[in-house]
């Protein structure tokens, strides 16, 4: 692991002050107002976005967790804020002893989540759940973005691979990255990033690029060139001069060259053109050669809706590169998750706070909850989530209704069931008590995760709604909340 | 500057390990062939946009300097690179070793820039060439987007001021501090992001959110409490309960009650509802009670577009904070800028290369070049870019004629012009010889370049086409190297 031993990691990096200058003036005015130790329950979560997708795979918990433990002002950091003229001695000199003290619990990474669920609760000091919003939100907006645009990428491929090389492409060396790490979680079976595969333990994967055709002073000898240097994994780009007259019959050529010499090719690479035609010929000319284990590997522009058109074209692909469009999200290039104050703890007395709005969905929920996700006990699929109080039990035992939080008198009643609480305790007074799994364990959890839920709700256009309702205490909790505020 | 004394400084990060596969199976292909150290030179450009976007502002380029800089393989990468089983061992030797060594001419960051204009031109061995391809096309296509994009931002804002503060949207945490960078370059006055604030001397900015109003009893005593601890930069956020019936009368009280003991009152900030309606009320509102000079701010959800909108119906508005859409890109989320082999040197001659397409805008344009901007010796306005052979000049004291490389029967005659070649040495012989400006500088370097540009050529929908032809010489190269090739 590149982690231990370089000093270059960004694994080590200290993103306290990668934050909002307003985070640390709030942070100042909560602690000369007294309130900065009074204890507040924050919840990260993402609202409806749009019609489209339905639910989001989240990532970025390992990072969230690197952020919090690394959190520390440097003496530079605190010499910076003084220059700002807008924060006191006292203040300045209380961030130098600054850490995280609180209790963070969140999904693992890899859980299939929804609209309005609490992906990470965070329940500390005012002044230390405030420093730490903006930081956890880029992170988790981030990778819980990308790892659900591979999902619904791999979703669209139906069982071939999937290979992520977007990192020329990506925002920044972080969003190339992490973007990669995100990609695998969401079901990326490689990717070309070689840092993000030394990183994390991911399959690097690549070939050659047109340049390399290029620099011969033809084709079949740049093919021939490889071949020798690669016999036994041979994939070669076609598409530099003509795919179908030139590439594919100098691959053949090559191909035949290698399995005289008793070695297998593993195929071609189309980058450009019809990738359905291309590869229905292409296919052809391989099959007819001999080669019909010969991979056809496809990129150009792609993504879960290009793939699934081409899927249904017929097109003759095994191996779907996608740039551009799965590493920066591309029609959705922002998670819109937020960090909205749920509780505060004034005097030793808790109570639930809410945002209110004009708009119903933008309404937060009140109080310290968990989520509860409903399992059939027949098929083991999820049946429903359920946003509930912390300090709720569901009795398995007994028949359950839930009732839709908006469209109140849309009501399911929900027997033969078993219960799964989503949040996992990471951060306990500040200790952490979470082992964050390796990736390759977060994607084959991923894909368990999408496994207990039906096609129809995983499908990339209009989904079918999944239900997450309120428990009886929360809405009730939030109905008389709301009556007292408005 | 945090980079000087901390070791968890972005600036030092050694990304060499970021890069795709296929640079480093490639590089060894080369290497076993003997020609990883001919000379090759490659550019780095964009190709066109879409319709609505003309020039960009480039950017990136300080960090492409670090990355070259840093460009070292530690022991535990060759250990990694071994692992995979796909180099040879001589060939990871010659990584212990290796370092850059070519030369890179580049655009100044903040300069305005054109499709198929070598922004970055890379002379080494192919190796080295090579190995860089991933990480520079990653970082200027990044900052290059956000700059642009920032700059268009700026442009519909009309001399308002523009405050980036999209860092909790970003993807990662450098999508988020060069990205802040880059929206400084492309106009923006401040970022909410304090580490970018800090590591390239912007200015900071920020006041309160929602949450800090909340964590009071009401709204007043939030308000009276901010205006306490900062008594002359009150700006305070009046959309949390009611803005025009609850927020600005509070804020109007403790305006008057601060200007009683002596200060003015920086203003408000709307964050939701209609901005147009809201700021022309809360415009009045605050005029007529004697706070003229009280600034609005408003945020939410804005571009370029929303911002031109808003002007258009008289919102009222001072200061604008763009989040997500522009620190995303949003409509347009990635920079398409490629890397293309130009020319390479075999057995001591130098070989112009071409990269053919069927599509006519992706043919590349073959050769050692330079970009030639010719400016009006009346208005000192930019007439016309002229790319050209590196080895050429042009004859400031002719009339010159120009035509469209493409569409060639458009022709321009030009006369009593000067010439500017925009690309700059940046590394000679593996040296830096460039020393970069500080952020501020590039900033104020941009505005001047915009100022050389007719309004039409910078407006943010259907702008008037720039001239970017290709010099006679270049242009019959391209041509006999096409007619060879096809």
């Amino acid at each position: 692991m590149r982690g231990i031993s370089t000093e270059n990691n960004a694994n080590m990096r200290n993103l306290t002050m990668m934050t909002d200058l307003y985070q640390l003036t709030m942070m100042h005015g909560y602690y000369r107002t007294g309130k900065h130790k009074e204890p507040a329950v924050y919840d990260m979560f993402f609202r409806k976005q749009g019609d489209e997708t339905n639910y989001a795979v989240c990532a970025g918990l390992e990072q969230v967790i690197e952020l919090v433990e690394h959190l520390r002002f440097e003496e530079d950091d605190i010499q910076y804020l003084r220059s700002l003229n807008l924060f006191s001695e006292d203040f300045l000199h209380m961030l130098r002893d600054f850490s995280f003290t609180g209790d963070i619990y969140a999904v693992p990474e890899g859980t299939v989540v929804f609209p309005m669920e609490p992906l990470i609760r965070v329940k500390a000091p005012l002044c230390e759940a405030q420093l730490i919003e903006t930081a956890l939100l880029n992170i988790v907006n981030h990778q819980t973005l990308i790892a659900t645009k591979a999902s619904r990428v791999v979703y669209a491929a139906a069982g071939d691979s999937v290979l992520e090389f977007g990192l020329r492409r990506a925002q920044g060396p972080d969003a190339g990255i992490y973007g990669a790490r995100a990609a695998i979680i969401g079901g990326a079976a490689s990717t070309s990033n070689v840092m993000t595969a030394q990183m994390f333990g991911a399959i690097a994967a690549g070939t050659q690029a047109h340049s390399w055709v290029m620099s011969f002073p033809d084709e079949l000898s740049s093919f021939r060139a490889y071949a020798e240097i690669y016999p036994d994994k041979c994939m070669l780009l076609v598409d530099t001069y003509d795919t179908l007259q030139s590439g594919v019959p100098n691959a053949i050529t090559v191909f035949q060259e290698l399995r005289a010499a008793g070695h297998e090719p593993v195929g071609i690479r189309l980058d450009s053109g019809d990738l359905a035609y291309l590869s229905k010929q292409a296919r052809r000319m391989l099959d007819d050669a001999g080669f019909t284990k010969a991979r056809i590997f496809a990129s150009g522009d792609l993504d879960e809706y290009t793939i699934a058109d081409l899927k249904q074209q017929g097109a003759k692909i095994d191996v779907w590169g996608v740039g551009t469009k799965l590493i920066t999200g591309y029609d959705r290039p922002a998670m819109g998750g937020v960090y909205k104050l749920a509780a505060s703890c004034v005097d030793g007395e808790w109570k639930p706070k809410l945002k209110i709005s004009e708009n119903v969905w933008k309404i937060t929920n009140p109080g310290i909850k968990k989520i509860a996700r409903l399992y059939s006990n027949t098929d083991d699929k999820a049946i429903a989530d359920l946003i509930m109080l912390d300090d709720e039990e569901i009795d398995e035992g007994s028949p359950l209704t839930i009732f839709d939080p908006i469209e109140t008198w849309k009501k399911m009643k929900v027997s033969n069931f078993h219960v799964r609480y989503l949040l996992q305790p990471v951060f306990v007074n500040g200790e952490l008590v979470y082992d964050p799994p390796a990736l390759h364990d977060i994607r084959e959890y991923a894909t368990g995760e999408k496994s207990t839920f039906w096609d129809e709700q995983l499908r990339i256009k209009r989904p079918h709604k999944y239900k997450v309702d309120l428990s009886d205490k929360l809405y009730n909790l939030k109905k008389r909340l709301l009556d007292k505020n408005v």
